[in-house]
């Protein structure tokens, strides 16, 4: 039986249930390939200049794990689900691969979830 | 109960029974070294050359797979038990990674396997 005496608060809608509007949701696809294409670039510019200098086998098998290991990171955490998308642009922006301009034409409801996740 | 009658043949000595000299264990070991190194140069050689040409994220991934099936496949095939030596020259002698050669100063026994092995 609920409590008759707990008090009514207002609580901050969760993020899961956050509504995207459609220019909300083109903004965010955006900003999400753009941090994408940024990280795919750092690793491909990594692959090629660490290859250049490995002289010994050991470093190739490093190579391939360091490889297997970048391309397992980058699926789990470029998550487009509108549900999780405000922790994966904090993440994105706590580490670089976006900045705040970047997020331009999102809502600041988002914003401030996004900041606030960035900080934590 | 044994058949009286089976004729008595000369079974050759299995592999894993031959008896390898010391000299023949030196010669081997050189053998089997001057295979894995000219095997991983060639590796990292293409290694690099497909690193240099890569253009699209996707490519990068296919190396990583490709370095790893590599390494996968060596350590299988580089295998220095004398029991399976034999089979294993016979291999590299068939890739190409061995030439007769290479295979001075082992015993005619030993050759006569590996050459048979390596025409299977």
């Amino acid at each position: 039986m609920p409590n008759s005496l707990t008090p009514i608060t207002r609580e901050p809608t969760p993020i899961r249930e956050l509504h995207w509007s459609p220019a909300e949701k083109a903004s965010a696809r955006r900003a999400f390939h753009r941090a994408l294409k940024k990280e795919l670039d750092a690793i491909m510019q990594e692959a090629k200049a660490r290859t250049a200098r490995i002289e010994d086998i050991s470093e190739l098998w490093e190579l391939a794990d360091w490889l297997t290991e970048r391309r397992r990171e980058v699926d789990h955490k470029y998550d487009y689900r509108y549900s999780v998308l405000p922790l994966v642009f904090a993440v994105l922006l706590r580490d670089g691969w976006l900045s705040e301009a970047d997020l331009d034409g999102i809502g600041q409801d988002k914003i401030d979830r996004i900041r606030h996740a960035a900080m934590l």
